[in-house]
């Protein structure tokens, strides 16, 4: 949180926490640039009008307009707006009050936490909208809210009668003393004067180092800050007493900032260069800074991935002529004749009419996709560490270093929840349910060995009807796929009896394809119910803080989301094929569909196709359209809407306020849905990566265009959000780990279950008489007697292929019917079972002690940055002591000169206790 | 780092970094007291006999002799002693050198780096110990040392003429401004007289606290800080400032401090009590405290899981008569024929002989087994979070919550390899050697992504060295169990050529305790041997700071005992009995040895047997044993020595200073053995715990004993060691959990491999005809036809079970000699193998989850604690604002008053900048 913000915050909600707080908005000011380094404002004459970063000089004296308190000098640092009176707008009232409670109920209880709880407010609060909330008493809050604000220091100005009817404004004015009041409070850390050289650790590495900067050059925004600098300033916790060590240059690169930002960030022009991070955070703030940051190493980590990516799928293109199972497929000499796919109107087919299908499933099922996962999961640790360790440079670039992130202050929805809580309690006898629980806290106390506490027991009512809700949204998903299925399945069916030759050939593709399109559609519609329903659920839970609330809420999305993306890809890669039954015995569902066999050559083919349909039609269609399509659509109605109002909007558009064409703005919904979108995306590149090398390409180009198209969204098209200081892209990081960590397991079983990688090892060289993979085709079909079909099985058309057929074929492992157990599994389906439990096992533990020897070899903080802190300590040290002997000096003079009465009164904590060594035992 | 020690180690080390320290110690003194809670020196009055500890009263007049400087009234904070000169002891002085400057090296360059920097000094450093060093030069050092000291502001006084020959004392008094000085620049936090209500959440919570806290009175230390409090200090970094405000009544609680560790913490009669860790922290500073709080939780947390274990193993003894298998193995009407153990010396045998081992068995190898291993399993993530939570909680108690550990200094070996270094580079040309090291970092810099470091090259060479001596010591490991092995195997071949009866019964037990005793012998060596040679590697490696060589000490300690106490027991767990071959083609070691099978039922026994000896002997002999023995005999040898000098020793007892009388104490050789024991001996609780439930119960009888034992050495046996600030256990914490990681890998084997449980699950689940176990026996056990034995490798007395044999049985999957693959490993085989990977695969995954869950349900942070935290803040936060308004009214006062110009001269920083709101903007 910046300094403004804080204090904002803290005056804003020092009132609002019980009370419905006054409909308050930030607006998009451009003030903030004068609020982050502090020392700005010092050296900006008051009227300098460089500060106003509007695109073109004419309207700057517009803008400037909005940008001051009526004095014109005083600069609007924030801007609260409430919904005037007007009898029919109850609705939006309550609208514009719930969504900006969120931003402003924070830092409760800061200043008077006793005041306040010595009276506690029956009156219920924002979440109970009945009618009977006059104006008067909304005004009456809003004053006391008002008035809490100018005892923090800050100054307000109204504006009721603005152009934009029935939405007031009251302008804030942050004063300079006030800043460096809560700057110092918040021990926030500014650059001084003093700086020191950075050395580069050899010349050797100096000239590479100077070398790869020459090289990348051109690839970095043509900001000012980006200059290679070999020193650096020291930084120190921001201190009026100090306020003559520290830096006050750094007014002049700001001026033309939201310009810079403008050409050098947010223009698809540039999208080959860095971004200009430093500049992101000075405008936006720390958090979105860092989100930007992530997003920059994550989509510069894909090129390396997708180039890999490229190469493994060349790979394939390549030796796909030399693959013999396929050519063993292919070749028509050999006739194998197969079982029908389907009971009755199917009839029997030769194997090499699969050959298409079987040499394109070489492009992603060959030894290179091994290496490629292997590969992948140490990319996704090497990720991991690599934004580890910018993350720790951005603290030290920043100042962060010593900056503790703020316990969170309860949510107003809790505080009201505890408080209607101990009304009830006063007013009634304690019902059975409440004992029941307090019992069940109480048991879960004793469980817990002592030290370990549990969570309280008050809202397990609350936890587990997420729960449930939770699962029964997961279920909804496994029966739209389970639905998906059955519309495959009886699709296909119906498409097998159609006569018409070129359908009935075509089938599978059209099956295919439209089914993971309706699985996609699906994808795309439930997203959007899953977000609203985790919102309801977090919201049912009444976290007690914002944080907890934020994560709760992510936690809760993130397995919504991820389920309902993957749950058909997971159904494809494991479950697909396995559950068929065999020739004779197939399994049936509701009695009548056989369940969907994969076709000759593995499921891999599908999975492939069913992960890009998904994953590209995902990034096109949500990411892409929707988020340019959506905001401009909200924009246009909202257009629509105030073109109703009586003002003409040519004329208002003259005069409007700055803030007040800010409210046109969409406001900030929050990083949440941006990162969800890259985490998504981050599994479709790891998890199935071993069945779709091409993944990390897609991602690439995706992200390439996302991060400017985030850009031109988050300074032109949203209301500037409050600015808040972060260390590390919390919570996402560990869901990060966990994706990373999942995909691990997901890619052995892929391979080692999807693709026919192990069965083909497994043939090598414990059946093949050769060494060769000569005769692997034919060892993974099993024998079938057509006299062994079940009654009403068998195909109408037994003479299709133009002969009559005894024995047919099906890929399976089982015993020949003249074997003593016909059918039953054979010993090759164990042996190959257990290969393939034994590759898990392996690659699982090899590949995740590979990815724990990353994260240990690559130290977390890079030694520049742990060299330069050291030196840091040094200098602050060097500096403590020169004034511990300034201070001495001081004091003899004083003495010297006999006024120490005088001095002692003003200043008594500068004297030293102990004034010689000798006598310092005496204390 | 206690601000004393702080001081002292500053002062010590500016200069010694580049030569060869002084020897220096630092004595048992009794003076920390008043270092940690700087303000009880305050209330002290300075003659104060109580202040002094010893153990009885007169003592007292004799230790305060040593305790104060000649005046009386400075006391003596830490003694430097050195080797006075003489000619014929240059190896002791080598040797005291050596051991010393591992404690004094630290904190180099912090005071004065550029005029260190500036002159290099090709004198060559403490590893040069070549007899160039002249006792004048070493007395010049000395002296340019102690006038560092002298200008950090302490005290010095020497003892050059003392009672002890050859040995020199300069005893350091830190003055109170010094220690203040410190304690604010390290931002020490202290307790404030500002004290708040710490309140209970709710009134049933406080009654079960009040319960459980009456219930434990007993258990707690009789030790007064130890009442419960509702009241807590607020904690402030210590400011001179602010002295007022600091908490002064603490120096009464700790007057008999010694005292009472010695009697409520290091005596065997206390051991059902909790440890005082609190004054544990007081007198023997952070780190050391960590260790026994870890220590104490750790016992604690044994205490379930050893419950659990004797339940287990009760199980097993109550059910081994239900047993179906062990039932049809005594059965002696099923007369099954087995087939001979060894070639020819060995005959045929009947099932039924083995009955006694598998009773036996049964007690370890049942379905409860399973239960405890997953047990196991997240009881140690449970240890984790609990300890995690309890580690947080002491943190906030010991005030450390806004400490950071300290970036460590460059030791003394590494800046004189730097300069070696960079002397070579001047007067020589760079060889091929170099550059080729040079090349190599170059491409490691360029394989690297950017921004992703590589550790410096330059050592390279080094790391070679070490990964290869490491690796050469785990052959060494391995090459003996594999000695031993073949002990095994000739010993019982010789055995069973015996022709007496009665030792060839007791051939398997006699052959099995003796293997074990030698491994455990070897186990025992070793362990000393590896601790020497990771020592010696790590110096070899000459890590930058004391920091790393620690880690990397610890580390490689680590694994080089771990591989050691583990390797025997990891062979008979998984690759005995496994590697056997089978009748007529057995293997073969060195063409003559048969390898070992295990007993009937599976090496589960065998395996348990090998754990409890190791672990037992290990714990009696190694931790107890060598504890108490190798210190005793040391001082003993120290005494003899001193004996042989001119004095006589009751004379010198009389007159001896304390200091000179702790210095024939053992010096504190640091913590790493300490915790090393409690990791190895963790390793054997989780490990291999699915086969040795009784483990947890023998290790918390060892701890019980343990917690007292490390007592009473810290407490009479050592001298005291050097207080250091920590805020965790460090590096254990990580290796705690990689053996927990391990545990459940391990785990997952030994019940699918070593134990029958998936054999008997398979059995039960598809081959047994009624669903029961009946048959299991028979199953397992292959057929051989006798006459397919090899030549010369059958019995030489076929008959002696009195019929003659035509088909023996061996306990295998495969087919029999009727079928038409004779002996190749059966359908069955492969199915159990399937069953016993898909166990490993399902168990792994599950248990980690499950343990991650854990981790994540458990917040990191108790809930008081970070109530209590949060109510902190907002205490400071009024405190701030209060202090705020005060000086303005001081401002106010004075500017009306008309004195602004004088007070401004004595304390400008306390003006601040802005007088009134408005005319804030123009600064």
């Amino acid at each position: 949180m910046t300094p403004q913000m804080k204090v904002l915050r803290r005056g804003c909600c020092s009132v609002c926490s019980n009370h419905i707080p006054p409909a308050c908005i930030q607006t998009h000011t451009y003030t903030y640039t004068r609020v982050l380094p502090l020392v700005c404002l010092m050296l900006d004459p008051p009227h300098s009008p460089q500060l106003l970063n509007c695109l073109t000089p004419e309207e700057t004296a517009q803008c400037r307009h909005g940008l001051y308190f009526q004095d014109g000098e005083r600069r609007v640092d924030y801007v609260l707006t409430y919904q005037v009176k007007k009898p029919s707008s109850s609705r939006a009232r309550r609208h514009s009050s719930r969504f900006t409670d969120n931003a402003l109920t924070r830092s409760l209880r800061r200043t008077r936490p006793q005041a306040r709880s010595a009276k506690p407010d029956p009156e219920p609060g924002p979440q109970e909208t009945s009618a009977d909330h006059h104006e008067d008493d909304k005004r009456f809050r809003r004053e006391e809210f008002e008035g809490n604000l100018r005892e923090m220091g800050l100054e307000l100005e109204k504006d009721e009668d603005g152009k934009t009817p029935g939405v007031g404004f009251v302008k804030i004015h942050a004063p300079w003393n006030v800043l460096c009041r809560e700057a110092e409070f918040m021990k926030l850390k500014m650059p001084t004067r003093k700086v020191y050289e950075v050395k580069q650790s050899s010349s050797v590495m100096e000239k590479i180092n100077t070398f790869i900067s020459k090289v990348t050059d051109p690839l970095h925004p043509n900001v000012e800050e980006n200059r290679i600098e070999n020193v650096k300033h020291l930084s120190h916790p921001f201190s009026r007493e100090k306020q003559h060590l520290l830096r006050s240059e750094m007014a002049v690169t700001y001026l033309t900032l939201f310009q810079l930002l403008y050409e050098e960030w947010a223009s698809y022009s540039v999208f080959y260069k860095y971004q200009p991070v430093g500049l992101i955070r000075k405008y936006f703030g720390e958090k979105i800074g860092l989100y930007f940051a992530w997003l920059g190493v994550y989509t510069q980590m894909l090129i390396p991935a997708s180039l890999v990516g490229v190469f493994v799928f060349l790979y394939g293109c390549v030796t796909v002529d030399d693959d013999i199972p396929s050519m063993e497929i292919c070749d028509s000499r050999r006739n194998i004749t197969m079982c029908p796919l389907c009971d009755r109107v199917c009839s029997y087919w030769t194997l090499n009419s699969a050959c298409g299908t079987a040499r394109a499933s070489h492009l992603f099922d060959n030894p290179a996709t091994v290496f490629f996962s292997i590969f992948m999961a140490l990319w996704a640790a090497f990720f991991m560490e690599h934004w580890k360790r910018r993350q720790m440079r951005l603290n030290y670039e920043w100042d962060l270093t010593g900056f503790e992130e703020e316990e969170d202050h309860p949510r107003a929805e809790y505080e009201f929840r505890v408080m209607q809580k101990s009304l009830k309690k006063e007013h009634k006898a304690q019902k059975d349910y409440g004992l029941f629980y307090e019992a069940v806290n109480v048991v879960l106390y004793f469980v817990s060995t002592p030290g370990v506490g549990v969570r309280g027991g008050g809202v397990m009512n609350c936890h587990i009807n997420v729960a449930v809700e939770c699962c029964f949204q997961i279920g909804v998903t496994f029966a739209i796929v389970f639905g998906v299925i059955l519309y495959r399945i009886s699709t296909k069916a119906a498409l097998h009896m159609s006569s018409n030759p070129t359908t009935r050939s075509n089938v599978r593709l059209t099956v295919k394809t439209t089914a993971a399109i309706i699985n996609l559609v699906v994808i795309l519609i439930l997203d959007e119910v899953y977000g609203a329903v985790a919102r309801w659920l977090t919201a049912l839970e009444v976290p007690k803080t914002d944080k907890s609330f934020e994560e709760r809420l992510i936690f809760k999305t993130f397995i919504l989301k991820f389920v309902n993306a993957f749950t058909p890809i997971i159904y494809i890669a494991f479950f697909r094929g396995r559950l068929v039954g065999r020739p004779g015995s197939y399994l049936y569902v509701f009695e009548s569909y056989r369940m969907e066999e994969c076709a000759h050559g593995g499921c891999l083919m599908e999975l492939c196709i069913q992960l890009s349909i998904t994953m590209l039609g995902k990034q096109l269609i949500q990411n892409n359209l929707f988020e340019i399509g959506i905001p401009k659509l909200k924009k246009l109605i909202r257009y629509i809407k105030s073109k109703r109002s009586a003002f003409q909007e040519e004329e208002r558009e003259k005069k409007l306020q700055r803030y007040e064409t800010d409210f046109f703005l969409e406001p900030f919904a929050g990083l949440t849905p941006e990162y969800m979108e890259m985490i998504i995306q981050f599994g479709f590149v790891t998890l199935f990566v071993a069945s779709f090398p091409l993944a990390p390409l897609f991602a690439l180009l995706n992200n390439i265009i996302e991060i400017r198209l985030d850009a031109k969204k988050f300074v032109a098209e949203l209301r500037r959000p409050v600015a808040a200081r972060a260390k590390d892209i919390g919570i996402w990081y560990n869901i990060l780990r966990g994706v990373a960590k999942i995909a691990v397991i997901v890619n052995a079983f892929v391979i080692s279950f999807t693709s026919d990688f192990i069965p083909r090892l497994v043939y090598q060289y414990m059946f093949s008489p050769d060494g060769s993979m000569h005769g692997f085709v034919n060892h993974t079909l099993s024998y079938f007697n057509v006299s062994h079909f079940q009654n009403g099985t068998a195909p109408l058309e037994p003479e299709i292929l133009g002969f009559s057929v005894d024995i047919c074929r099906y890929k399976d492992y089982r015993e020949p019917p003249w074997s003593p157990t016909p059918y039953e599994v054979s010993k090759q389906f164990w042996a190959v079972l257990a290969a393939r439990l034994a590759f898990v096992i392996v690659f699982q533990n090899v590949v995740m002690l590979m990815s724990d020897v990353v994260d240990w070899i690559i130290p977390d903080i890079p030694k520049d940055i742990s060299v330069q802190i050291h030196k840091e300590k040094i200098l602050m040290m060097d500096l403590f002591m020169k004034e511990e002997q300034g201070k001495l000096q001081v004091l003899d003079n004083l003495t010297v000169d006999g006024e120490k009465e005088n001095s002692s009164a003003h200043s008594p904590q500068l004297r030293p206790r102990a004034v010689s060594h000798t006598q310092s035992n005496s204390f």
